[in-house]
């Protein structure tokens, strides 16, 4: 993550995963979640914190779907109901449910049609947030699998390449691919510019915009950095045209078809509710899993051995920082704003119920 | 495209389709191909041409293929053997063959599968060049399937992201999706920041090059317009880590992995041999595939009606620019740069042949 999205240190409180992740739990419950849903929730957005994936972790995401169940429009007790299925697919209705449990559920019938056939893909169509990408399709990796996750958006942010009108959300994608030895490649990314929950993050630490990651709402890209404006356009990945904004364009419109229409709910964003493309490769249905992981090894190795560019200290993979964040957080602490401690006090409050690090 | 990639107007020479096809088929014959073969990897660099793919059509690539053929790299009659098979996947060895008959013998075979299973995923390595990844999944636009072809190359040109020495090809990845009356979704790239063959098109027609599409070759991205350096590495998707290169780089190893680690060759650009993945989602095993292709309709045309943000006259969608590019060139001939007909001319001579549009 860009150093500008980070928690101004002034800013931060540092709380143990152990205490957040049963206050979290403890909150889920409130709202009516199974207890089996409720940890698996809050495991997700926990998993999220600790590889310091804040855009998807509790200071973003909480907040609002506790407000979500509060309105009642999401469905704590969901019944999935499987419309149609074959061998190596299904299309779920996930009954109005959080996609954080929702997702799982899901990819774990990708992930059993895919050890017995080879391949497994599941779609959802009526189901909310998913909570990011990563995790679901990081569910592959212990199964000796390659995971793939998609999710469309339930509100249109992100602008056509030369479009003035938004046609898709920010359709993230995630591909989880296991290693022996080395933190899995792990790639989960947003398709505008910038991940939508970044906005959030730069709205909180007053962090500015660089050129080419918004536009205004005539569609034009905006060119200068500066402070976020009060209205905008998400800009496809790329940004603008010359520096390939066609291509995060296409890969939005791809999400939308194989997360949405393929659902059957409809044309992708005309039909505007969010949908899932859950996919599980089973390695050994192409090769020895065992010599694959131990390729991996050595490919992941291999490109975090790239001597570096002049001015920057290291080359990464996807997953490797996050696997390091992992280490440092769980000794340290996941460092969260003080504003979160905040809404976690006063929801503890609201629901009667008590959490460790809240004096 | 980019204007700056046409063929300058003085230099056009505009030949007929069913002239340059036969053409092309007699020279992939002269090699020794067998007359199916040479019938297909013809079609493959027509389909390109005519859809305005120049960068995958004769001019670009048919003396590259002949040189090798001619150099005894690749061979001209491969015996594609069946390595791992189960119901839904495949690794086939393709014995040194030419991508552009070697993809569509793997696809159909990706296609059969999802037509008794609902996915097909087959990988191929010891193969020559795809000729582009967007034929080879637009294979199962006509089977009511979704196709995704991918592939890897022979040769390391992009930086990953913060890298001064290259890792990956240009690693194309393509998404084909059937409409029924609007032109399919035909989303076909590179993740590298320009396509590979594109630097070629720079070259011939004399074009420079934008900030952030190439990098010094210490690794630095070039953030100047001016003309094509001598030496230079391809930057990834996105350009700078600030607008998003991390992505083109984790799309680019997402197709190592899949289009070379997981067929078993080894550790994706370390193994340094091209490999597809190709795949097909049967559309009928999600939901019904008429309903997909209006819907599909209905998606396509509204990202069509998209208006326009300022300066820009239309919005389009991956794959129409180029089926008017194909009413268009049916019509008026394609315009071939002359250099490429003095090439035509030269060959015809010496394999000694007989073209129709050679005086």
């Amino acid at each position: 993550m860009l150093e500008r999205f980070k928690v101004p240190e002034k800013d931060r409180v540092y709380v143990r995963e152990e205490e957040v992740r049963p206050a979290t739990e403890d909150i889920f419950r409130a709202m009516g979640l199974s207890d089996e849903n409720a940890v698996l929730s809050a495991d997700v957005l926990m998993t999220n914190d600790l590889r310091g994936v804040e855009t998807h972790g509790v200071s973003n995401m909480l907040r609002s779907y506790v407000q979500r169940y509060r309105d009642g429009k999401m469905n704590p007790t969901p019944e999935i109901k499987i419309e149609r299925e074959t061998d190596t697919t299904a299309v779920l209705d996930g009954d109005g449910g959080l996609g954080l449990h929702v997702g799982p559920y899901a990819m774990n019938i990708a992930i059993e049609k895919a050890a017995e056939f080879g391949l497994g893909a599941v779609c959802v169509h009526n189901v909310g947030h998913m909570g990011g990408a990563g995790y679901h399709a990081m569910l592959a990796l212990e199964h000796d699998m390659i995971g793939v996750s998609m999710t469309t958006s339930g509100s249109l942010s992100m602008l056509p390449t030369f479009g003035a009108e938004p046609r898709f959300g920010t359709n993230p994608i995630a591909y989880a691919a296991p290693a022996d030895k080395m933190p899995p490649f792990v790639f989960d990314i947003g398709t505008t510019q910038i991940a939508g929950n970044k906005v959030r993050l730069i709205k909180r630490v007053g962090a500015e915009i660089l050129p080419a990651w918004l536009a205004s709402t005539d569609g034009s890209p905006i060119m200068e950095e500066g402070p976020l404006p009060d209205d905008y356009y998400m800009l496809p990945m790329g940004g603008t045209r010359e520096q390939g904004s066609h291509k995060g364009y296409g890969f939005g419109a791809v999400i939308d078809i194989l997360g949405s229409t393929l659902t059957g709910i409809g044309p992708g964003f005309i039909a505007l509710t969010p949908g899932f493309h859950l996919m599980a490769y089973n390695i050994d249905a192409f090769t020895d899993s065992g010599k694959f992981k131990s390729d991996m090894d050595e490919f992941l190795q291999a490109l975090a051995d790239t001597p570096p560019a002049p001015g920057h200290e290291r080359v990464v993979y996807a997953g490797l920082l996050e696997a390091e964040e992992v280490e440092l957080r769980r000794s340290e602490g996941i460092p969260y704003h003080r504003e979160v401690i905040d809404w976690f006090t006063t929801i503890e409050s609201e629901l009667g119920l008590d959490f460790s690090f809240i004096a």
